[in-house]
């Protein structure tokens, strides 16, 4: 199993659950984070409007999946969050050794 | 060493601190999260009213434990967090690599 | 590719983040958490009054390196975060499999 970290700019949470959804994913975490990227001190767009980056909000939305749903978690995540500006985000790949589901105590992925 | 992130209902905070001490387990930090279930549009329980789920808000619990704590602690947990009513939430045990006490430079297991 | 997690006092971040520039880091993720230690009950030092800690807020600073940058990331993470005082944070390491910068599709190393 994998646990899949993206970060990416707020209003496009909508978009990649649904895109998440779409790849078969079940259950999603999401926290509000203060993002400092490459361009610190230029500037980015938020909002509509340009700001000169010191840090900016930025949701970290996690999600673990079995392995093979793994590259088409990725594809859709890309294709959902991606704007082509500078500041769309990025994705980090761990993994995971054990999940339980609390309620019924199952394991691993039939706790996915 | 193994980090277990505890997706958890808010109110099961107090008990799964305990449970945790019981286990012998030291230190937990605690993040406010929003957490999308496998139930999308059904109804869940939040503090005795029934709720269209959108998102939920959770509480993560991160604890870094020895191995040879890591069982007694997955028991504590699923023991203090569980309601039977859907919703009661995952854990996720990922490794951890090294462990590192700020203030004194002690490592991995002297460092829990 | 290693994820580096550092919980720190909150008036710190400024100081770690410059040395994290300084070790060679580009991005960063940092979040409100809030942090039970080993000392629970007992007094600690918040903003210059003592407080007997239940929990304290604290930040989790998240950062992912290149393998050969992180001894040299560590270093500068203790330099910044140390006080002396208990409290000082902890810092854990994980491993990372795969990382993909969202814009450009660039992958592991390339989107770092
Ligand atoms: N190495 C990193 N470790 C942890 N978090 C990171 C890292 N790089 C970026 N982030 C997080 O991702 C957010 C978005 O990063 P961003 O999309 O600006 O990446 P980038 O590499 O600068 O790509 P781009 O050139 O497209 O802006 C940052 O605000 C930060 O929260
Ligand atoms: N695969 C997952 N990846 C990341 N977070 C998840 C995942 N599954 C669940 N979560 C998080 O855990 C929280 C609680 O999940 P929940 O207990 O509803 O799981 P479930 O599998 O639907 O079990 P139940 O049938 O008991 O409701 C969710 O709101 C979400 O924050
Ligand atoms: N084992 C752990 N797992 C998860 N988070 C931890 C763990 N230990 C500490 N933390 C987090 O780190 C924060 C700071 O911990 P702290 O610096 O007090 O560690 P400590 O081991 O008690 O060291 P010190 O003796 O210097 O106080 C805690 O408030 C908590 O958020
Ligand atoms: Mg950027
Ligand atoms: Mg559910
Ligand atoms: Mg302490």
């Amino acid at each position: 199993m994998k646990m899949i970290t993206s970060i990416i700019r707020p209003y496009k949470l909508d978009e990649v659950r649904d895109a998440l959804a779409h790849a078969g994913v079940s259950g999603i975490t999401v926290a509000e984070v203060r993002g400092f990227g490459r361009q610190k001190g230029h500037t980015e767009l938020y909002r509509g409007a340009e700001y000169v980056v010191d840090f900016l909000p930025k949701l970290k939305v996690e999600v673990v999946v079995p392995d093979e749903l793994l590259d088409a978690a990725l594809e859709e995540i890309q294709r959902a969050a991606r704007t082509g500006n500078v500041g769309d985000g990025k994705v980090f790949v761990t993994g995971v050794e054990q999940v339980l589901r609390i309620r019924t105590g199952e394991l691993d992925a039939d706790a996915l």
